[in-house]
This record gives C-alpha cells, structure tokens and sequence, in this order.
C-alpha cells in the first residue's frame, strides 16, 4: 500500500471540502464513495483528515476464540494495526456496520496519534469515546460504543481491501475527512479528483460571496449565463484564485 | 398555497414548543404529525421556525435521467423552489427519508436565507452541513450527506402533498421547529391549536415553577385539585399571563 | 427492590468508565449489559449517573385507552412511578426501542431531579429535550421525540424486570451511566465489578500516561513484559493509587 | 382472565376475515390492533384461529441466568405457560420482535396443541419450525429461528398485558387468526365487532360476486347508490345471509 | 402515458426474465431498476406481467381526512385508479416502503383484473392476500397487511412520476414480472432492452444446457474461447434460435 | 481447509436438525453460530445440506472497476471459487447482508451442483432464484435479487474467514442445513457436536412421541423425574436407539 502522500496533493485535500469531492467523484461515474452515517468525534478540529488507507478488517467474534487473554498476543491483528499503521496514513477498520461492541478505544487511538497516523475511521463505534473526542486526532464511528470488542467484532487481517460503511476502500485510497464525514478517493484518481476540487473550491467561494450578498443562483450555479463567467474571471483575478 | 402568515399566529407560535402543540394536536385526533427522526443543524438559534409549507418532491434519481448537466435548466425543480419559495415560508422536501445522497446543500440554503425563507426542512440529509450549521437560518434534517442529490434524488414537482418523516404535508400547512423538532399543523387547524398551545404553555410555566420549588405533580399536573386550580388562577393573575 | 446503595460502592461506581465496567463483565461471561443506542441529553455534567434500578414498563397505547383524561388519575403508574422512585434510585423506562412518541417530558423529569433520583433512562426518547438538557439531572434516551406518550406508550406496571435497550434491567441492578451511554451491572455482581473497575481504571491511567509518553502498547497493555508490570508498581507507589 | 369463550361469538369470528376485523375495529378508533410482519407456519390450515389471549412475557436473557439446567425447574415460566394455557385460549408470547433465538420449539407447541390451546403466536420465531408446520394446529412467527430461547429470550411472567408485533395485548382480548394474519380485538368490544364484521362480511361477498361478474365498483363498493342497495337486498334474500 | 403496448414488444418481454432484463439496464447504466423486496403474491402463474405503468401515489393518512366515509366519494383517487387504469396496463401504487397497512384489498384487485389490467404492484402490502393469491392475475406487494389503507395511507394523485420500492418509475415506464420480482425499464429503452435480454436468454439457455452437461463455465460463461463461440452457432443453428 | 469430511460424521449431521446443533453449540458457549434470516430456496429437498465452508468475499462494487467485462477474466474470484470449490464442501459467500444485488445466479449454481459441491449459501440475495429453487440442489439466500453482482457486490478474495449472517465461517467450518436455516459448527467441535446432537434427537423423538400421546412435559423434558428416565432408557432398548 502507498503510506506516503504527496505533500501537494495532501495540501490541496486539506483546503476542499467533502461535499466538494463528491462531487467530481459523481463527474467520473462513482457514486458510493461517501462513508455512510459517520459521525467525527471531534468536529471542531481545524484541518480535514487526509491519508491514505491502512485496513482492519473483522469478523463477528466467535466465544471461544475471543477470550480476554487473545490481547496477550503481540500478533493479535488489532494490536499490530495499531503498531504498524505508518504514520500519515488512516487507520480504516471494517467492523461491518455493527456498534454493539466497541472497535477500539482511547489507548490505542492515543497510541495511533502518537505514532502520527492522521486519522482513525470505523463503520462501527469506539469506546472511550469521550476520551477519545478530548484527543487532537481524527476520528470518526457510527455511534459510542463501550462494550470491549472481542464482545462481537475478530479482527482478522491487515491490508486488505475491505468493506466500511458500504465503501469500498482498497488499501492506498485516498480517505478525506472534515465534520460532515468522509469521502474515500481511489489512489489512481486522487490528483484529478483533487485539482477538479480545488477549482469547485474556488467557483464556490465566489458563488456563495455572491448569494449572500443578494444575487439569484439561477444562471449563476451553475454559471450558465455569460454575466457570471466573466464576473467570477474578476473575482478570481481580484482574489488570485 | 398559503404564503403569508397572519402576524399574531406567527407570533403565538413562536413562543410555544413543539411538544406542547403535538399534545394539542393529539387531543383533536392528530397522532402523526411531529416528523420522526429529524434533527435541527444550528439547534442554538433563537425562536422557533414558523412558516407556511411550500413542498419538493423527489423521487430515486434514474442515472441517465441525472448527469451533472441537468442544473444548466432554469426550470429544474430544486432551483425553482429556491428562488420561488415566498419569504417567510417553509421549503419542504420529501426526500423519501433517504440520508444517502443530500437533499440540497449550503449555497441553496444561504439563497433561501437570503431571499427571507423561513426554514427548509427535509427527511433526508444536506450536504455542506457544517457550514449551514453557522447560518443564522432554521434547517432540520436527518444527519449530514455530503453526495450531490443527483446521486439518488430527483425533484419532480412543487406544491403538492407531500411525506416528510412518516408525516402528511399538505401545501400551506403550518411548520413550527424548535431545538426539539417540526410538527406540522394543518392549516384550518392553526388558530385554534395556536390558542390552546399559549394556554397550555403558561400552565406548564406555571406547574414548572412549582415542581422546581419542591411540589408534587399530584393534583397539580394535571389540576385535579381544587388548591392548584386556585393557586394557576393567583398565579396568572401576578404574572400577567 | 434495593432503594439504598452503599455508599462506598457509590463512591468507586461514581470514578469508573462504563467502558472499563463492560469489560469487567465480559470477564464474567456478561456479553449484554450496554444498553444499546443511548445518548446523554446533558453529556457535560460531572460525575457519574449511579443507582439501582426503579423499573416502569409500558405496551403499545390502545387508544381507546389513552386519552388525554388518564393523567387525572393519580394511580397512572407513570405518575405513581415519577412520585414514588426512591432518592438515589434510577428510574427506567422500558419503551420497546419506540422513539416516535415519548417516553416523559421535562416536568416529570423536573419532579425527578427535585425529588434527589439519580437519574432517568429510557429506550425511547423524551419530549421539552431542550429543557430537559438544562437540567442539573442526568438523562439518556435514544433521540427527541415531542408527541405525548399517549399516542404509543402505555405504562402498565412498576418493579418488574424488564428490557431497555436490549439488556435486562431488574429492579435494583445497578445503572452507571458516563457520557458514552448506560451498564446494568447486576446487584449481586455490583462490588466485585466496583472493585475490579477500579483496579482496571488505575492501570489505564497508567498506560494511558505512558502512551502519552511515546511508549509502545505491545507488552504494556496488557502488561505482558516484566518492565511494564515493574514500571507500574512504581507508578502505583509514586501516586498513591 | 378470561378463558372460555362463547360458543356464538367463535362461531362468528371462526367465519371473517382478519381484514375484515381491522376494518371493524378501525371504524371505532383502533389502528393498531393487527400484529406486525407475522406469517403462519402452516397457511393451509382450515378455518380461523380464534381464541383469549393467554400471555407470556420474556426479557433479554442474561447469560448467567440462562444456562440448559434452568428447565429442570418446573416453574419456569415457559414450562408453566404450556402446561397452563387454558384449552381453547391462544398462548402470546412477547418475544420484544426478536427473531434472532427461538421463542420456543415443536416439542412445546406440541404438547400445546394436545392440550386443546387454539394457537400459538410470537413476534419473534419459532424453532423446529418445518415440524410445526406440519402440526394441525395454528401457528404464527415472525420467521424460522433455530437458537435455543435462552440465547436471547428469558420468560418472566405469565398472565399480564404484553406487548406482541406493535399490539397491545391484554389478557382475555379475542385473538383471530388467518392466513394473512393476526389481529387482537379487546374482549369488551369484541360481541360488537363480531356482530359487524359477519354483516361486513356478508355485503363483501356479495360485491365480490358482482365485480366478478364485470359490474364496476363505484356506487357498489361502498353502496352509495340505490341500484346497489336493493342489488343486495335482493342478494341476501336470495341467499338467506 | 402509454396505455397501449406493441404486440410484438409484449411477446418478446414475456419469454425473458426479470434478471437478464436487470442485467441489460446495467449495461447502460441503469443500476437501480429492480424494485426491492417484494414478493409475488401468486408465483406460480404462467407467464410474465407485461404492461405500462399506471401510477397512484399515496402520502401518510393524516386521520381528520381519512374517516371510513371517503370512499363514498366516486373521485377518490384509489377508486379511480382502480376504474380507470387502462386494460393490459400495471397499477402501481407508491405505498413509501410501508406495509403497516394495506394499499389495497381483493375486491379492488379483483376490479382491475376483471377490467383487463396487466397486473398491481406496490411497495406496501395487500389485505386479502389469501384471496388475491387464488386470483389468476399477476400481484407483487412486500407482505400481508390487514389494515385499511386508511390507517396509513392516503392515496392523492394519479399519473405521476413516483416513487416504488426504491425504484422511479415514470408512467409508460414498461413493469415486467416473473417469479422473482418486478423490473422498471425506461419507455424510451424498451425496444433496445427487450431485443437484447431475448439474444441474452437464448445464450444462457444454450448455456446452461452445456453446464447441466458437464462442461466448466470458463471459456464459456462469457464465451471467450473461440469453442464456445462455434459451438453456440451451431447450436443456433440447430435450435432455430 | 478441510475438503474432505469424514463419511460418518456427515452421516450423523444428516440425520440431526439445526436446532438440535445450536442447542448443543449453545451448551459450550456459542450462542451466535445460526446464520441469520436465511431461508432456503428448495425446502423440500430431502436430507440436510452438509460440508465444509469454502468461502468466498466480497466488498461493495465500485463503479469503474466492475464493467459487465470483468468476467472476461478467468481468474475473477466468483468464477474462480465456482470452478475450485471441493466436491462435498458448501460455497459461502460473505455478502454483506446485502441483497438489493445478487450474490450469483442460476448458471454459476448449477455448475457447483454438477461438480458435486454439497450446497451454496449468501447472507445476500441470488438471481434466477425461481431456476434454482427447482434444482435438487441445497441453496440458501435472504431473498431473491435479480440485480447482477456487479451492481453491489465485488468478490475479492476465496478461502479466508468470513462474515455471513453475523456469523464467523472459518474455513473448513462444517455447515450444516435443514428447512429451518444454516448453523456454523467450529472444525474442531464437529465430531463431539455431531455425537451430542445424534444423542439429543433420540431423546427428543422420544419426547415427542410421549407428548403427541398425551404426556406433559414436566418432568419429561427435561427428564427430571425418575419415570420417564426409566421410559426412555425402555424406549432405547425396544427401538435399537
């Protein structure tokens, strides 16, 4: 997987918005990229989450197999996630869209921001999730979740593409987080997707400067009528956008 | 439709909640009419929202039917109920209670603010709702989605009866938000309810001050007993209400 | 039911997480005691929710049944149920996972507080949540809901077991609730699991301020390695715990 | 409660349909009165179930409470439910929708349908259901679940007003069952709905025979013109109903 | 809309499934055709349904507008759907995904069967269901629903886009159902749809004759070994296909 | 993973029911080995469905990457799992719990029951399920989905452990199925499952026997009287059990 992210192309992820991305990912034909009812923990965080994907993948936790002591097994694949996730990258974790029992909690995320992984997603819940919220760290769930995981969730393996919140993500795709929730961009299309988006940014900015100041959207958004083009060619030059 | 509210009803439901108009709602019959699951994106606004219903339909969004391109019409439907929903009403959209793909997102919603809407309401969810958050407008909706609504809504019509969260709504119904919710009053009904609600508000302001001084609810609440009875009518006489 | 708690088993119940308590349970073979999809309305207060548990239990209202009249008789159980819950006690409302009416609103909550109960819980979801959410009182349901419980809860009786949530609640269980949600911890369990949380909650404390520090979690948590279990015994010295 | 019934009125309810009872009980105000998103094991069977309501209430099983052994007490309440079940009365199970573990298995509703019981019914599921289906006897389930109760389902009590599907369910309220469904008339109403839905069911046969025979609906079906009301008084003189 | 048919588009729509059909939309982009979860009502009638659609929408049944005597009203637009949806067309009825309560009964689809319609689909349920399924007429619903659609559903409009099962089905839209469900293909599409999903059925046939056979599916199930393209001619040839 | 299963202990699995199997994985812990709200597509096929799991993933299908010609490609895992999967094992496909796309269709599971597999299973939906239901072939979905995968479903990888149902299937995990559903027995318990469960339906058929003859189960089942121990142990002796 690609664990390192070009600081440009990481600039400009940081600067657009989710909504935006999905938006040119919808241009290009994909339509389920957005990672369905997440919630940040810390939505006031400044900055959005960019890396790019490291998977956990889970399965439903069968008794026998998850007693408290599986945590005494350095090889225990949550453990070693938390480890070996490189730094920049996000930590995605497949836990079937089940909340019931915890994905994680405060330690190992604590853990994975220090070590300097840039976020922490799961399709289930963390616990510590007050904790957690109190951390300058990315990180988003479904619901709080206090149960332990071995309650409900195996983690089985690491680095494979996987299942969250009915994305697909493939190790290496490109995860962006801000407070609305967060987009999964394939590695392949990361540049495009985010020059088109740093352009939408822009159009945007002048578009919602011109509503708010009392203009009309029809002809304006989109920029159909000759008027707005030339006034956003302005604005841009005025602004050097 | 209903486009202008008469001031004194707008002005006695801006000082009741929600909860207290279903109640009254519930005493003429009425079960159904607080819209389920929905939550307000700024819930520290001051006053409630009050406005007449102006109604979007949506229906699933065919894929050939929704290319990008398809806001390059003046006439599509999501556009014209931004620029002609009438100040001071309530834009309704039946998103079919789908949070997958947004039903609208921030630079509409800041054209209705503008134009003196007063709310918008959908069952589904916006998107760019971070920054409809720090608007100073009343919008509720399920939880935020960042995917463009072409993903999987397609808005058909303007002004018909609608669903909104398992609720009828028929075109110049009344909408009232607060940080709890939106019920939805019919219109031949509003005077009425409105009247009920400002009397069943000054008891419960009354029965709150004594609850919170120590009184049981017993007798008082409802006012089976002759002394609460005595003690509301002293009570309103000081207060004014 | 248990209407008092000892005081010293308040006192350990009040410095633990439900996190920390769900594990200690599931030690113990108790995979089921979270109730499931709760939110604090007043996440901010300090200090744990902790009491035994003082259970009411409704049915579908029939509607027949449940006419706004109901509240004059003052044996309605919901009523009896907010007078007669013991100081120190938690009420839990048993409401079938159905948060489209209500559950309570804020004078019973109010009569609640007033009256020294520990708090008030319920699967399903209260009506005035904005007042309730000011109130120095601690509250959990599943989401705002503003019809009266008239319309789909009828309570029916007081100091049965009964389900919340997902988990069985009997009367005199102990609920602690944090700001990640609710444990039922049951009463014959209640000290041991104190004392067990307790010991979990210094040793997290512990590795929580290592991680802090940059230190790895493979053999710290669990304490798998000698040095940890050594640097631990320091730290227990050191801090007094 | 009350488990005799009379001879007339099962006579009656033997020969309507399910939908025709909803229809009668809607007419008087009840809406939810049908069980929710049950099937009968065994649709072939002739003739309705009809019988008092007989109820048995179950909790979420706690682990610690639910190992094999607890059936060796004879006072289990789910062995006492299929002992005591008065013959002729349909035993209810509220299994809180929870499908997910049996509420109870051939052997049980065997020893149910020997002891004269007019039927069975959960809102959760039934295991050893392709044996119960073959049984002469009324069945009804959410769908298939073959997990032993005590995984997730713990009796509690015998004889007070329940919960079933989304219908309160009081003791001694005339349970009817076909092959569409199930419905729960309150046993003070149920000589009058009876009474009526026999009159109901006499005017739709009569209309379906008409329609069959190519006659349009409007004006028949409701009789809103005399053509159609002396139709079927002529129709009912004819066929002595 | 279309209420008429070609004859020879009829034909060929009747000898292919529903899922060659699906797979043909997709491979024009089309992903979300197939109306979700709902079930035959008679799955052994011979034969496909054909037809145009004919819609009726509901909205929730607000109950002030909704007393059992509305159907005295001949414009009621459920009892006008059910007179005027044209013969060899389907009626298909958006009931929001809600089967609560019914859409429709046997006497209203007993009328359109008499009358000539293709078939009736909705995405809520049917009361009578026993009796619609001994019908010889093509039915889909999601499950038995005794109630009166007047609990819950309040039928407002006729002829328009709406809303099925997930589905936008347009009028004209051409419904086509066997044994597993019901697809929605673009009028516009028809012809093409049909020509294709007919040479795709004569390829699987000739397929699954060689797979019953013995022979693997690689190379062949696509064909892309020059053998199975050879033998398919043949076979062609043969056959007269 | 196992391929090969021991003829006896298939033979003992053959004659024992699910229920029987999860009441024996339940007395050693495992209350979650039932696949969850399956139904089988030919339930009248004689004999249990028996084998080891051969499992096959999948995640949710992102646009560009599943064109109708990924099947061009002989190693794409579907067709591959479909050609490889072990005579006498059971396909199980992880699909997520999702069936508004197929898992796969008529062709692909017939050439499994050609190659011998012993049965076929998907936590989502199959195509063509009218075709397959008529093979003597043991196959099991949630329910029918005529959408071909590639709308939802991406299959990724064969032979590792998976999610179905909200079970864990490891592989070589030996599944058993009968009319009711499918339970996951652990490789290492088969034979001591097997043993028990052949023991438990002796008795249970006894039982049965006794309470169709009029028996009460009180002291019979479970056997706590001495009685009907000494009748059972008499049973044994005369039926050779």
């Amino acid at each position: 997987m690609t664990d390192t992210l070009d600081p440009d192309l990481r600039q400009r992820l940081l600067g657009v918005s989710v909504a935006t991305l999905c938006t040119a990912l919808f241009k290009r034909g994909l339509r389920q990229q957005f990672i369905q009812a997440l919630r940040p923990l810390n939505p006031g965080l400044a900055g959005n989450m960019v890396g790019p994907a490291y998977t956990l993948r889970t399965i439903p936790a069968r008794e026998d197999l998850n007693p408290i002591s599986v945590f005494n097994d350095r090889a225990h694949p949550q453990r070693r996630a938390v480890e070996e996730c490189p730094p920049g990258a996000v930590l995605v974790i497949d836990s079937r869209k089940d909340a019931r029992a915890a994905s994680a909690g405060a330690i190992l995320v604590t853990r994975l921001m220090v070590r300097g992984v840039a976020g922490v997603v799961t399709d289930g819940g963390f616990r510590d999730s007050p904790e957690i919220a109190r951390l300058p760290f990315h990180s988003y769930h479904q619901r709080p979740s206090a149960p332990t995981n071995l309650t409900l969730h195996q983690p089985v393996d690491i680095g494979l593409a996987v299942a969250c919140g009915d994305v697909a993500v493939w190790p290496g795709d490109i995860l962006v987080g801000d407070a609305e929730g967060v987009v999964v961009i394939p590695a392949a299309m990361a540049d495009e997707i985010a020059a088109e988006a740093v352009e939408m940014t822009a159009f945007e900015d002048f578009v919602s400067e011109q509503v708010l100041g009392g203009r009309s959207i029809l002809g304006l958004y989109p920029p159909t009528d000759e008027q707005s083009r030339q006034d956003y060619a302005a604005w841009r030059a005025r602004t050097g956008r």
